[in-house]
């Protein structure tokens, strides 16, 4: 049986304040879960439907529809240990605001999907352990280097060092145009602006190569969404990086 | 001044059944509304907190911060004519059962974006009326042609007249290495299934050519969501249709 305390504890994991008091996170969903235990992530409670009944699931659950389990885990100190060194070589994401939890966990989701060396994202984006974005994940967030940073400093101190800082914008260079670096042997990182105003000034101004993806000439919309503009950039740099060799059309 | 009865009645129109009766949906926000009244859409009523007060704005909004503007639109009759048609020349997105309304709303986004002919929709594809598909498309849906069908039947009439039906299944042909036939001499359909099943086994039966979005060997991932899937494919069939040239890399 759970205690009305333990109810009210776990229940208020959905708000980031007491996330950070307790420095852990709720999981739900048997894939979910499993995959929570089968990652290096520590797990700090488990409850089943079989164990506590209904009445106590809906009660601590985040979800309209409960599911089956829910795990309360420990939130790694790396998501919060804020640093803007220079990465290793390879291909990753810079998030400047990005405020709904979908987009990130779908983000997170893609990151995983296309072998993304890591993920940084400013404090003003949302926070990774938000339950709304970890289900989107769909189990990445237990896999992709995440890690709050100061985004212009880190876009800075890449570029002085050699890497490559590009950025998606409105009227950068067309994507399929562009020859992309895709961090085979130096740092490269794209970065993703906030859904209402794009990428801030102070990390545009350390962006060293603005990127756009081409719409249709007959299109009135302004704007991809956040996430759908991510995944379309990572897929070129990706497409680009496996195909070396000419390819032959028509 | 709005009746209890008005109040009620405009909340109601957040559920398919009081769409469907009253043939009407809601578009809030400035920006949307200011959209559909520039579309060829009928404004059947008009709202500003300016006129009715914030009170009254939150108890007829969907959205849990109420926008300034709500308008009540005329549903087209068109998005429920269940029709199978071949239709014309041109690339179609096909949904096979796409639940979630993000994701519908995502998708119809990008449709716009890359100037997609029509999407064309199951009866079991969450409603296009309903609220969060309708904010989501960020006013695509004023703008992409849109219907429900027959979606197995739909792919066996295109298939049979000498067009190409495309389905995103995992173990598809790597879409990068294949040479796509982008809809400029005869229909082209792209199938998009269900966010947890994929495409229905009927559907699938009538696809021509399985396509996929290779993952990285390192990923653990199932699979993409639907709207980023949707995406991808979409965005290398307009690369390789805008780019008929060889392109030099490296």
């Amino acid at each position: 049986m759970l205690s009305a305390k333990d109810i009210k504890r776990i229940k208020s994991l959905g708000q980031k304040k007491f996330r950070d008091l307790e420095g852990a996170f709720v999981v739900e969903g048997e894939k979910l879960v499993r995959e929570a235990e089968q990652s290096g992530f520590r797990i700090l409670e488990r409850y089943s439907v079989a164990d506590i009944g209904e009445a106590a699931m809906e009660r601590i659950s985040q979800l309209s529809s409960p599911s089956p389990v829910l795990a309360v885990v420990e939130k790694p100190t790396a998501w919060d240990k804020v640093c803007a060194d220079v990465p290793a070589p390879g291909l990753y994401l810079a998030l400047d605001g990005i405020r709904d939890p979908g987009n990130l966990g779908t983000i997170l989701r893609t990151a995983d999907w296309f072998g993304i060396s890591g993920v940084f994202a400013s404090a003003d984006t949302v926070e990774i352990s938000n339950p709304k974005v970890v289900q989107a994940t769909m189990g990445a967030i237990f896999r992709v280097k995440f890690a709050l940073t100061d985004i212009p400093a880190l876009c800075r101190a890449t570029a002085a060092s050699g890497g490559v800082v590009y950025g998606t914008f409105m009227d950068g260079a067309n994507i399929y145009k562009e020859e992309l670096c895709t961090g085979a042997d130096r740092p490269v990182l794209i970065v993703i602006g906030n859904e209402a105003n794009g990428i801030s000034a102070e990390t545009a101004a350390a962006v060293t190569r603005g990127i756009s993806i081409p719409a249709a000439p007959t299109s009135a919309m302004e704007s991809l969404n956040a996430a759908i503009a991510a995944a379309i950039t990572i897929a070129e740099f990706r497409r680009q990086c496996a195909q070396p060799s000419t390819k032959q059309h028509g």
